[in-house]
């Protein structure tokens, strides 16, 4: 008799039970990193429900914390080193060795991100990469037989001039006089001169090392959808600037060309990080690949949906644009293909009505509640974060008194 | 053994289950009425649960709507009287018949309210609440021994001058000239020449009859906080002007205080509508009272609270603001009293983290998602909310898939 109740027993779950959550937004640009988010949505979340089994996946599509999250998933382990940020001051980077030793991962952002400078500190004339072809020398001082390479919020506009003489790469002008250390004060508008590349000192390891990129945008390296008029702004390229900007990374990926035998003007990613993906194309051969997929497989984000009951994910504004690949809806699509439950909390929806109805997530809220100014948003934006995934924890634990 | 199941059996509910829902929002100020805010959220819901068992209750609180409400919610019947709008045009008012009869509900907003005129109409040296005592007269025709007055959303700042001049009251200035009709080219600011008061004229009836008032602000007629003050500039008293109509109706409460024995000056709710509130508190004998709780009480919506499952409420901007009765925080207390649940979808959150935490909601939701200009906001407002509604009811209805 006890037997013609068990269906009744399984389906009832106790109150309390270990709802799995994955939680897995990308960073909310400007005011959240990744990491950040998805930690402000468990503090929200865990006031309601203590007991779910909450899985932080702080998406990175090759920008800040794509190395650390590739080492993280991986059971890698991450390395610090000294190197120079942007402007040449030492900072410490990250370095993941994952694989047992057999593959390094770093992103751009760490030595020359962004995040490195403060907001008037922006200065793309003398920006360079050089700290993270330092950090490729770490990882080939390693041993390593792949490197893969996060581009993304970089703090520069010189298709990885700076990394390539990091790496023992010299670029000379047509008089046949080296351009100097972009890092010892260098202008990177000279690159504009640069006539001849040669590796005669370039890091003979490079050729047996393949070279992985994981980028967050497909942009190529000129032109109107290119790094400069694109990205440029945002790194601190005033508009009077842009042509010089322009004419640098025209002589660089002409030079790469000729010199090298490889033209990256049309390929895609070629404008990642300020033209870093082009340099890594050609002078390392690398192959680039979309950020955020790339991520997603190399981080088994599919065994993670299809082992969790609801998923959440997000970003700092959610819009119909379809440039780029857009995290959430990379997760939501995911889910959607695993049949899972996944919700947006994204920090403002533009057009929502139109998202809602497009976008395949069960539903979606903005932690924007009231008409702000920018600052603002970006000041509460971790705290209202975090009462939007409260406030939607306690709409679901609600759910379950109701007779729905 | 079946006896055994029992508990289990009662404890699930079958998909689809007639989940009551009572649909209780207020206005949202400047675009839904609370009828068109309660539809709208009935539209986005159904939409997901389509055998849902939904009560709309849009809460007027003395304001546009008021009338309807309570003649509905009382099984009354609603007639309509063609009477003179603010501006003396010709405007169909209603006048809702309760009790079997015995009581009449009318509202200020019906003959004399804003609704009534364009952005640009809006003329209070002209507007005069004259239609409403053409009402007034309509329900003492009909043999009521009650009539409720919703008082809110007028167009007038006149202290009820036309409307007591509807029921054959007579203003003198100090030379004993009659005041004019205002709805004959009146004009209100000659309010300040009033010194004297007659009655000899007044309907005889409206002695022998109760009015009770729901009033939606508590303000007085004159002061600081006074009507003029605080609501003039909605009904397009210009700031220069604001002198002029404080002079006006401090000579109307002066008068009331002089010729009929009571002075309204310090009395709550007498600033209500434009200064009707004074007017029907002296020479009608009203008894005022706040609106939400009148119309609450009035409605029995306590009974409808018990019978429902979930209630959701609203208004156009939620905020910490208390100065007076706000419809969500009272809707959402009496859900708490009685252990139900209850969200809330307003059109924008002020300060929503402390508001979630104050406020006895489960839950609270914008549906502002962007930032936007104000007459977007106004413009989708409809759209918006159903869409919230919408949101909110996936959410739901992906909770009962959830381990929670």
């Amino acid at each position: 008799m006890h037997a013609s109740c068990k269906p009744f027993i399984n389906v009832i779950r106790p109150s309390g039970h270990a709802m799995k959550l994955l939680i897995a937004p990308a960073a909310f640009k400007g005011s959240l990193t990744a990491l950040q988010a998805a930690q402000a949505i468990e503090a929200g979340w865990t006031k309601v429900f203590a007991r779910h089994q909450l899985t932080l996946f702080p998406f990175a599509n090759g920008g800040e914390g794509t190395a650390a999250l590739l080492t993280q998933q991986r059971q890698g382990t991450l390395h610090h080193y000294e190197v120079r940020d942007p402007l040449g001051r030492p900072v410490q980077a990250a370095l993941g060795l994952v694989d047992n030793g057999q593959t390094a991962v770093i992103d751009v952002a760490s030595a020359s991100g962004l995040h490195c400078l403060q907001r008037e500190q922006r200065d793309p004339i003398h920006a360079s990469s050089y700290g993270t072809g330092q950090l490729i020398r770490h990882a080939l001082d390693l041993g390593v037989g792949k490197i893969i390479v996060g581009l993304g919020d970089s703090a520069t506009n010189e298709a990885g001039a700076g990394l390539f003489q990091a790496l023992g790469g010299r670029l000379f002008d047509a008089h046949g006089n080296l351009l100097g250390d972009p890092c010892q004060g260098g202008n990177m508008l000279e690159l504009a001169q640069v006539f001849h590349i040669d590796l005669s000192e370039f890091d003979p390891r490079i050729a047996k090392t393949r070279f992985e990129l994981a980028c967050d945008v497909s942009n190529p390296i000129l032109g109107a959808d290119g790094a400069t008029r694109v990205y440029g702004p945002q790194k601190g390229v005033a508009e009077d600037q842009m042509p010089a900007f322009e004419a640098a990374l025209t002589a660089v990926a002409a030079v790469l060309h000729r010199d090298l035998g490889i033209d990256v003007t049309r390929r895609a990613h070629s404008g990642a990080a300020g033209g870093i993906g082009a340099m890594l194309m050609v002078a390392c051969r690398a192959s680039a690949f979309p950020g955020a997929s790339y991520v997603m497989e190399a981080c088994g984000l599919e065994q993670k949906v299809a082992e969790a009951d609801l998923i959440l994910t997000g970003e700092g504004q959610s819009d119909q644009r379809s440039a780029q690949e857009k995290v959430p809806l990379l997760v939501l699509d995911l889910a959607r293909r695993q049949r899972k439950q996944a919700i947006m909390l994204s920090g403002a929806i533009r057009d929502a009505s139109n998202l809602m109805l497009s976008w395949p997530a069960a539903s979606m809220f903005a932690t924007l509640t009231e008409n702000k100014a920018w600052e603002d948003m970006l000041a509460s934006a971790g705290a209202d974060l975090e009462m939007c995934a409260y406030n939607l924890a306690r709409t679901l634990k609600m759910a379950r008194e109701l007779p729905l």
